[in-house]
């Protein structure tokens, strides 16, 4: 398996999309030396955005965690996350009452800017008038609720009421230590979605429509051709996969999910080949 | 579409196996008047199991309700339920070491029988030196855990330790109400089975080994062929294509889950066909 | 369940996407009365375009069959096909090299345009070393190969190299006739990405690949936003969830695979909600 | 990873399981030294059976391969293949009428002995009146059908008439060479499944149904305990886990499917886990 170097790469690019975990972040903080990259970007001019699968913070919150580890370029308006989404669909979609979640009051920030009532599940009586108002029910973090009692709601909610289900993240899990996950809340849209039956609308990577909105959002002001943007990542299901599809150029890194031991294995079975594999983005 | 009469139809064979919930009984209690049936089964000389896909409760608990609701011949010796298959896997597979489980302490008296230690997901410390001699994991319930905090542990316990995991009820939901609906033991093991990314084996109709179980059961004393033996259910995912392959004729009754109105469209859709569709087994 | 007037509808929108079959073709040919639908449709300077899964035709050919039905309006222009986002793939990420394709000569006129030499599945050899440059493999259509030797090829193909597989076409199943379907090249795409554990790149309705690909096409020369564009089909699990995820209104109409009987029932039971129902376009 | 020797093992049992592919024969044909393997087994009383998921060839023909390479042991008797299973569901389920069939004249042998009229599918015509009188279709062999023509007759069969469809082999693929494997007919069956949108019956390991059948079989003559039961197979998802799941003890071989280098890192990853690794059954 050959290793490129990562600034060589990126060198050949005008804008970038990284992941944020396993490539920038990982359970022990922020991954060291990145700083150092950023500058190398910077000093040649290579635009760049985080493209994260995170809804339960928002940009501001996703950002200071850069910001204080002292990578000063990672502003709030470089974080594109699935959460945003899920406000694109709210902005279109849904004009008045109410919008139900399943997440912290923290991820609900998303769905603040509109002009519409936001009620937490826990807080949802199935049996008071206010249900018939929900138009939409959210899925925005696992944390926040009481899993029993309020997926229980939520599926008894649904087979009362005929509103569509927006999922904000579709990862299965997410790591909480050197070696411990945790269930993320695309697992249990999956539970959901399979026991009430019906389909629900996943945000997130792969899907092409972060893609698209990220591909948006930074050919507002520069017109940058689908060959001038690369995407950097560490899952070959999520942000190999939708590079790919979506057409722009793919980074493979090895220092998250893909271990280098088993990258060439992961490559051949799953048929996920990425333009490069990089150690690192420190390389 | 034609309706049999059950009595009907039940003279023709020798041995009946009932669906509980839906056939026998529902959220408001006993079927009303199915204790005539009973005693027409009695008089007939014709027996009968109740095969439930419930191992929250042992089958002398579940036979107590048909004992305090007046039909006095549902003996515990007549309740085969999927949480004995699991029993069953122990004897057969595990003869040392821990049992680790998640449902009640209730729940777990399928376990109890075997000369092995049993422990609740709840008291597992992932850190603590006892988890390398858990020797497989037992999802008996819905209830009597912390969904967040033990799916989680169970999650990180399946990661560390290769253990098998056996569900010991395979249903998606269970009624709770005449409108509700909860969350069944069935959906959270899919749900562990998913993230995990092993497989699981999983005990319940409409499973070959939860009918030949029934079968070699009743067999025991009496040798009867399959062509005397008849399935009676109001799922036709579970009892009926169960019924079907294990080579048995099948009775849909329409006192449960599936609906007059929408048997005939039902069974067009699925493929699955019974060989007599009744309104309930009061007729 | 309330029927709403095309037209009326219509008139609130400044550009349409039509389904192609069961909206304005079914098996018996044109759907009768539509023309004066897109008489009405200039009349009003409303926009519109075709988006279909259907990869095994060209444009010009999809085109023609409208334009001989006396719909001089739908001009090749007018079409969008999945077919056409295989053609962007290749464009961005296949620079050189072979590309095989499963499906008629006719269909591999969408990969035409590039230059690359295509070579149909039948003339592949799997031990010529030709072989080694295929750089992509590409699923137009049902037709056009021997199934049974050629899918076995293919399998095997996909053994041995590891090359991205794209399907132009998600459908499971078309129309023959009015009692008939034949399978599509979607389901086959599923059979062998099953059969070698490989993820396919998937492109067509619901995806929001295509409605992107839709949507940056008509905006090219008017800046429509996404509230000023309507999506109409028949089929929810792709016209109908696909426009309202991407964040456009949507009607369902009653004159092809949904039929008046079943809308409301299919509609709750799926939790996919069109804007509008119409019971065709022509009302 | 420690192998252990395959003859001390089966001292410890009464009744040995077989997988034939992978375990007894690969693409080069018989597997060198298993002959010794039957010789040690009959001197010490061990006995034996073939299980296979092939529906192609009647246990005779299966038998003949073996009788051919010397080992005279192997009499027809010894197998028990997947397709007993389809002989036994028409038995009890089906009367009268017709077995339409998906496979080679030669898999009809298992629905011979029934006094029914079989027809393979590329002799039903669906406007006949006799298509009327189609009890059941079956899967039995990819060969002996057109691909293209006769699945997409079973499909609109499917849909005009209710039918139930049985499987008679579960396998995904199978070998033909050293290096290429061919779809089998459980792959086919699960795209028509896909494609009607029914449930179909499908029989051979690891279903519970296939192990039942073999051990009933086998203790027609001897009383076995589960205990004193082996399987021996060489893949995780069918022989392995069945076996394991049935209560009786698994050995995995290493000399077909689950090659030595990856067989802990499939172990680990699958959760399946066997009582014993060998490297072959002539160790």
């Amino acid at each position: 398996m050959y290793l490129d170097s990562f600034r060589k790469i990126a060198l050949k690019y005008r804008a970038i999309f990284f992941d944020a975990y396993g490539v920038l972040k990982n359970s022990s903080g922020i991954i060291p030396e990145i700083a150092h990259t950023f500058d190398f970007l910077k000093e040649n001019n290579i635009d760049f955005y985080i493209l994260t699968n995170d809804a339960s913070r928002s940009p501001k919150q996703l950002a200071e965690f850069y910001q204080k580890n002292g990578i000063a370029d990672i502003t709030m308006d470089k974080i594109i996350s699935s959460g945003m989404l899920a406000r694109e669909y709210l902005r279109h979609k849904v004009k008045d009452g109410r919008v139900a979640y399943i997440g912290t009051k923290s991820s609900a920030v998303y769905l603040e800017a509109m002009d519409l009532v936001t009620v937490p599940i826990s807080e949802i009586d199935l049996n008071h008038r206010h249900t018939e108002e929900i138009r939409v029910l959210i899925m925005l973090d696992d944390e926040g609720f009481d899993w029993q009692k309020d997926l229980n709601k939520a599926v008894n909610l649904l087979r009362r009421t005929n509103v569509p289900v927006i999922v904000a993240n579709t990862d299965q899990t997410y790591p909480v230590s050197e070696d411990e996950v945790a269930i993320a809340v695309g697992s249990i849209a999956e539970l959901l979605e399979k026991v009430v039956g019906k389909t629900f609308i996943h945000f997130g990577k792969p899907d092409a429509q972060m893609f698209n909105f990220a591909y948006q959002h930074i050919t507002r002001h520069n017109n940058y051709h689908k060959e001038e943007v690369l995407m950097v990542g560490d899952t070959l299901h999520t942000d190999i996969i939708g590079g790919n599809k979506f057409g722009i150029d793919t980074v493979l890194v090895l220092s998250g999910n893909t271990i280098p031991d088993q990258a060439e294995f992961f490559i051949k079975t799953t048929g996920i080949v990425p333009d490069y594999i990089c150690e690192s983005i420190t390389t």
